[in-house]
């Protein structure tokens, strides 16, 4: 398949001799990547038939298997097109210490897309603008990425998929898909090539996948270089970064006027008609599938509990979920923040209630030190990115912080402590809370100002009075979803 | 919709008031449930149009969102067809301290498939009897299981679809299905009743759909007693029980023979013909949609993982997975100990090497303590059920048990702690586990002679010569994949 000139310079002895020591160095790296807790995600783009994976399996060949994982779209399942554009991908982050290889990824997943016109060009840039955000959060939380294109011309793209094809045993693999892009080669180029352009914030590495032994080579040094100067280096851990989200004008917490309350037969009208009104939307939402992710935050005894359940009470549980957040696990801690959000997505369609949230951050994290300074600066800009990754995707996000003044808590921490059936709600860690009420109100005051966005606002909720709280919530969130099920049909995936 | 007599009775004050009643006692066993860690399964099956998610929302709309979740046919991924039959209902049972509630589940995946005909008959009394050992096994593992069947006539559900279908925003829910049931009445009754008549290990409850406050009481009753009882006696820890499992013949490993070898050159002959033919294999595999679990279990330094590699090098790495097995994360600890594994069973066509396994259970965690005498002796019967679900589905599976004896070990690990790139192979823990040989040896004999099934058998590797090992291994991997990629065509789901 390839002239004599090419073969003989691709597996010279001189080539094959390299690929063994740079195998030997990389073997020898794993341990260190373990031990320095690094995560490593190599990401190979390329044309139908360039070799991905062959290449991948070059790669991989002497490594120890417990230390990396290899995920393809071919293994995606097909429920993941209901799940944000970067979901699949977020979700398969690897854990620090180990090796991810995506045979093909978020640029294949783009730009096939875009070219079978299942999005717009719109939806196309916002996805370009996604993967630049994803690559620099990922950076940023201390993963090493390296991107590789393996490129290959028609000439030798329409010799592979012939040679494919007229074998009985590998026919299969060349779908129609793959005869498309063939036939469509120079739109396609085009294309890679400026989404490569767009997304150089990591550089790409073009290989040339006629040579496989030399492609390998070049990639396999690539990555030994990568490790080897975050191995000196220690891990990175990224700087804060100018945002560029608009915001809202959110007042400060002492500021709020907490004395709106509601009376018994108002409050019962009202919830009765908003509740009967939820449930008639929640059917519509179900099936036009538009994703709904309700963010709750508030003091402790607010009446977040309470709240929810009001919510909930009017839902088809087969179309709605809580998730409740508690502190992480060692194998969420293991990798990016987001991480252990992004799996608990609902699907489209799907009413997701988090109970506290990715806003843990830059309010508990900061405060008592679980993350470094540059880890909660960011998170206000990496949160908003991810914010309006959600609503690209078609998503209604609320969020609801759930106010209440320092003299209501401890009315009810006190009634919770002389309530044996509510003291399993009162913990040591809330009276420690309490004494660090300034410093969270400062907290929860920067946080509302920089992330309550336009297509993820921030409400603050009254809860003085729970009662008042739970209509207001209530309303805001029929408010939205007449919205969303009305004029404002899904944008799309 | 029903006639004033049954109205009358249903809603009368009287149940009204015993539904707050039970609600209020459930809410308080709540925080119990949580504190003693009691895993809770409320199975809601019956007819389309019976009110199952009225019914699960009639037991909830008290309860804290954050101790129960709703699983639900409609949001199970289509992908989940490409697993085991009972994967999906296993992959959502709840942690302790939490309540699930399946809004139809085993049952009707059962009786439905095989209504529908995509199940052979033999195939549907396989599923019947792997439901008896799934609930059995939760059972003995502390769940508490209350069964429901929400009853309705065959006049009382036309009534009801023809309303469904009536309004615009229901019409949708009326599935061509739920349809084809209601003309098949008589035929889905007389299946339903058998399958309960079969599965009434755990006792079902029949329930009149068509009153559904008392419907909602008895089903609240039910549920308050059994956790009642539940939180006096204490979690349930289930005995060992009878096998009945075909057993192949295994030699004590005392009596292996351990010189068997291999030249250097035969080495190189084999391992490039047989990995050759199972890259080809791989393929078949592949299209054929035949999942493949390989099981290694070992003596440390026996050399897994450089067998593991030798399968791995002509794979596809798009089409198979190594999953190591560490010890359990708390989130893990939390549920029946098979859910771990459970989740990360290979879908079908995929082949996934298991560096580890289940077996951890009569190994090291009988051995240290880690579990009870009646949990890893009930193990064994659990694991060649579990096995037996994986093989029903159409898996191979094949266990390979990498065997060296004492002084090999012992000059390994000299060898690991003189060589610096080898050290991190090597643990305090290893040298103390090489001080427990004689009782590892009879955990694994026991284990060897107690789980060799001919649809899941074990295979000694003899491997103080690695080569000789990753050969053996290697030619009974492509001997079984030839078999099931030839005559034997995946039995199905």
């Amino acid at each position: 398949m390839k002239g004599p000139k090419e073969k003989v310079s691709d597996a010279s002895a001189e080539c094959k001799a390299e690929l063994r020591s740079l195998r030997g160095r990389l073997l020898a790296q794993q341990q260190r990547i373990r031990d320095q807790k690094l995560p490593v995600i190599v990401l190979v783009e390329g044309w139908a038939a360039a070799g991905k994976g062959s290449l991948i399996n070059e790669l991989i060949c002497e490594l120890d298997p417990r230390f990396y994982n290899v995920v393809s779209p071919v293994i995606l399942p097909e429920k993941e097109e209901r799940y944000p554009y970067l979901y699949p991908y977020a979700k398969s982050m690897p854990e620090n210490g180990k090796i991810m290889f995506y045979d093909s990824g978020w640029m294949e997943g783009a730009v096939r897309k875009y070219l079978h016109r299942e999005i717009t060009k719109e939806q196309y840039k916002a996805r370009i603008r996604s993967v630049n955000e994803f690559e620099r959060q990922l950076r940023d939380g201390g993963y090493l990425v390296l991107k590789l294109f393996l490129d290959i011309s028609r000439g030798e793209q329409r010799k592979r998929l012939r040679s494919l094809k007229e074998n009985f045993e590998t026919e299969w693999r060349v779908t129609d898909d793959d005869l498309w892009q063939h036939r469509e080669y120079e739109l396609f180029r085009d294309t890679y090539e400026s989404f490569m352009e767009k997304t150089d914030g990591i550089a790409w590495h073009r290989l040339d996948g006629s040579k496989k032994k030399a492609a390998a080579c070049e990639a396999l040094r690539l990555l030994v270089e990568l490790v080897d100067r975050a191995l000196e280096n220690g891990r990175y851990v990224g700087k804060p970064f100018k945002e560029d989200f608009p915001l809202l004008e959110m007042p400060k917490l002492r500021d709020v006027d907490l004395s709106p309350s509601i009376g018994e037969e108002e409050y019962r009208e009202e919830l009765k008609k908003l509740q009967k009104r939820l449930g008639e939307l929640h059917n519509i939402v179900y099936r036009k599938k538009i994703p709904v992710v309700l963010c709750y935050e508030g003091w402790d005894a607010a009446g977040k509990g309470g709240n929810i359940r009001r919510i909930a009470r009017p839902l088809d549980p087969r179309g709605f979920d809580v998730m409740p957040i508690a502190s992480p696990e060692p194998h969420e801690l293991n990798r990016q923040y987001l991480w252990r959000f992004w799996t608990r997505l609902p699907r489209s369609g799907h009413i997701c209630i988090f109970d506290r949230t990715w806003y843990g951050r830059v309010m508990v994290e900061r405060l008592e030190g679980f993350c470094t300074e540059n880890d909660w600066r960011r998170a206000y800009n990496e949160i908003n990115e991810f914010e309006r990754q959600l609503t690209d995707w078609g998503a209604v996000v609320l969020k609801f912080w759930i106010h209440i003044d320092q003299d209501t808590q401890l009315e009810r921490f006190t009634d919770r402590q002389n309530t044996p059936e509510k003291q399993w709600k009162l913990t040591e860690e809330d009276w420690r809370n309490r004494e660090k009420w300034p410093q969270y109100e400062e907290a929860v005051d920067e946080m509302l100002r920089r992330t309550s966005t336009e297509n993820a606002p921030w409400f603050i909720i009254e809860s003085n009075d729970k009662k008042y709280a739970r209509i207001k919530t209530l309303r805001i969130l029929v408010d939205a979803l007449e919205k969303a099920c009305g004029s404002q049909w899904a944008k799309g995936l």
